[in-house]
């Protein structure tokens, strides 16, 4: 593939109008949902809906024939026409100057229509039309409220708006990991589904979310890279800027081989891709899970400044199993506390207490004992990384405490985590800390493998600026 | 220590007859609650409240001053009043002929209190009392509805009836996984948190769920072990009668001493004991997570006749993540679908379904076409173990899907697991399946973990077996 013109994506995420070309009455029809949900959404720029059969407005939005006799410029075209319509969809998009499209539909590439693709690649290339997809769900913003997802809304909780932007090849993958962020506190700057990849690809996605700034964490799930020479050359470039965690799929033999049968996909050798994320400080995810872990800590946390972590809790077995993660990785450790912390520890603490690491304040403990215990280890020279566990069914542990674990983490500037386990009543407190700012982990083992990938980032990053 | 006589745990966790030794009017008081948790948990044995203070009955309970005074023979006595007091209660218990007792009251080896610790095992053991503890939460069963555990109702949901009993030396853990476990379809049989186990301990516990025929599964969370030899015996029988998944704390230097410094146990050396637990068929788990994933495969699941794995899914990068999981485990391997399984396939799946493993139905795939593709793969003789992937983010994923894989789940004979990732939407539906016999996962990753802990018990119980 030749090197071509950086397309501007800003106009796609960023548009002050849209046209949804195929937008229908019929509300089962893609381009129907797609229409009600920028309605629905509070999409405050101009809005307009293209149907060649129309007469009239649909959903109360003036409806045109063609994109041409639309006496506006627009930013972005949301094309949701069969496949054999999109050329000369695409056509017209060009000649009235558009900038940026999004193919949704599906039946190019991913079922053989190679030329049918490859023509609306040409087109997109002639009038210089950034093209997402085709075979997408295309992209969100929650900012701008750009939503070109055509998923019915009560399937698929929103997330909120946030700082970590998600790119997808697959769009079940996508809806997935946005489904789940929903949960989670750290919410959403941009999400990316580019299905076949046909013109703009991961290599220009990720220089767009370099730059931009509502953007700290740069998510991806890929299947194949098709410009390998670019992607390296990007990937140099923006782990420099921000951290970007990576799931490949295709691991083995059975996934490369069911990748191709997906998007037709390239997987390659996953040695060889994982060799380039490693080189360029890519944090490298290989659940969906991990993505998530590593969403959060990268959008919660700075890098550590050595990896020597405290753990503070209120049930001693999870104490037990959090230092026995910690230490099974491969940078962190179970920092000493000093000795002036520890005197300081001994005269706040009740004697029940044992003044080690991790420091077990009992089933009792309470907003004041966590308090006491946090301000001191916090000041310790000796530890980089705080590692609170709050057991909520403890009787100790009530809202208070998850109140004053913020009010701490604001003045503690080290990376500071919480591991709580449970149902309802811990769910409760882990949304309520997470919007406070404080990252919650579900698992000892969750919680260890985030710090041990910000530890490395932060040491990757390190090496990179004092070259 | 030297072998001792079996005392019987049925009367604990089965008794007719019910003493709360400590009772008391005062609601923060832990006997306060235990003899509420008793009450509104509908316990239908004989209940009496024991306080050497008390005039009159405490919530509507017959209290007495001593035990001795009770004219009913008493199968279970927990006892909650300040260590120094346990001693001559116990001694009461002994001559009451108390068969069992709980001392959910610490203050003994756990803080060098190692005398009055030997002095109520003299004790139980001269009367021939099973005690549980001390320093413990003691024992919960959802049948019988005997709850000893003092922690607020409202800060953990219980459990329902099911078969797996979990073992847990810290009630920390112990009351951690029971509220995390309310989430999940299978539900509880026994719980026992056993403190410092200075009388009945993982051994006799072990012994006892081997023999109980509600519980099909054991989990259990451990720090050190005391009498390794017995252990190994016990390890040896339980295994060819029932899967036991163990999570055992102190895997590092630094586990190992937080552990000595929480139940003073001599958690010894990992590697130790992961060779027992291997050469008896354990399962061994490494987070609490990983003991939810298990305890689940277990309680749904039998042996697999064969490691080989078909996945059907409405997400094909999910199918993509999920063979890469599946082929990254150790026995665990793709399957090929036989000829006459594709043909029947090929005439029944829409044209752009590709027949392959992973088979993916697709982002519009509903009840109808999951009913066809699960129907002929679970006939296949080269498939053993089926893994369903269904994300309810998509347009054709609903309730009546759910409802459909409850169906053929009942008229498959082989393993067969859900796998569905989201929030609510997803949620609903997960305990809609699970609760009709389906065990879903939340991950490629824990899904494969699952199915490879179940294929390794199923190849260790055969070689067992055949002996």
């Amino acid at each position: 593939m030749t090197k071509r013109k950086e397309l501007s994506l800003e106009p796609m995420l960023k548009p002050k109008s849209v046209a949804v070309i195929g937008a229908s009455r019929d509300s089962d029809k893609v381009g129907h949902i797609i229409l009600e949900n920028y309605i629905n959404g509070g999409y405050s720029g101009r809005l307009y809906a293209v149907n060649k059969n129309a007469d009239g407005a649909i959903l109360g939005v003036d409806t045109y024939k063609s994109i041409l006799k639309i006496r506006d410029r627009i930013d972005l075209a949301v094309i949701a026409i069969p496949a054999q319509y999109v050329p000369d969809a695409l056509e017209e998009c060009g000649e009235a100057h558009v900038k940026t499209a999004v193919v949704v539909s599906g039946g190019f590439a991913e079922v053989g229509e190679t030329e049918l693709q490859d023509r609306i690649v040409e087109i997109a290339d002639r009038y210089e039309i950034a093209m997402l997809g085709p075979n997408c769900l295309g992209v969100m913003d929650p900012r701008s409220r750009v939503d070109t997802l055509f998923l019915p809304t009560y399937k698929l909780s929103k997330a909120q708006i946030g700082g970590v932007s998600f790119v997808a090849q697959s769009g079940a993958v996508g809806s997935t990991v946005l489904d789940l962020i929903s949960q989670e506190g750290f919410g959403l700057s941009k999400f990316f589904s580019y299905g076949n990849a046909a013109q703009v690809d991961e290599v220009d996605i990720l220089n767009y979310l370099m730059k931009d700034e509502e953007t700290k964490v740069i998510v991806m799930y890929i299947e194949g890279i098709k410009r390998g020479r670019e992607f390296i050359e990007i990937a140099k470039k923006v782990t420099k800027v921000k951290p970007v965690v990576v799931l490949k799929a295709g691991r083995t033999a059975a996934g490369i081989s069911a990748a191709h049968s997906h998007t037709a996909a390239l997987a390659g050798s996953y040695e060889a891709h994982e060799a380039v994320f490693r080189q360029f400080g890519f944090t490298i995810a290989k659940d969906i899970s991990e993505l998530i872990y590593y969403s959060k800590i990268f959008a919660y946390e700075s890098a550590p400044a050595g990896g020597n972590v405290a753990i503070i809790t209120n049930g001693g077995g999870t104490g037990v199993l959090t230092a026995d993660a910690i230490s099974s990785t491969k940078h962190l450790t179970m920092g000493e506390l000093s000795e002036g912390v520890k005197k300081s520890l001994r005269s706040r603490m009740p004697s029940l207490v044992n003044i080690r690491n991790p420091l077990d304040l009992a089933g009792d403990a309470d907003a004041k004992r966590y308090e006491d215990a946090l301000t001191a280890v916090a000041a310790d020279k000796n530890i980089d990384i705080i590692v609170a566990i709050v057991l909520f069914q403890t009787p100790g542990a009530d809202s208070r405490l998850a109140a004053e674990i913020i009010k701490i983490k604001q003045t503690v500037e080290k990376p500071m985590v919480v591991i709580s386990m449970g149902s309802q009543y811990t769910e409760m407190h882990k949304i309520m800390m997470e919007s406070g700012g404080v990252p919650v982990y579900d698992s000892p083992a969750s919680a260890a493998m985030a710090l041990e990938g910000l530890f490395r980032y932060g040491a990757y990053k390190k090496a990179k600026d004092s070259k």
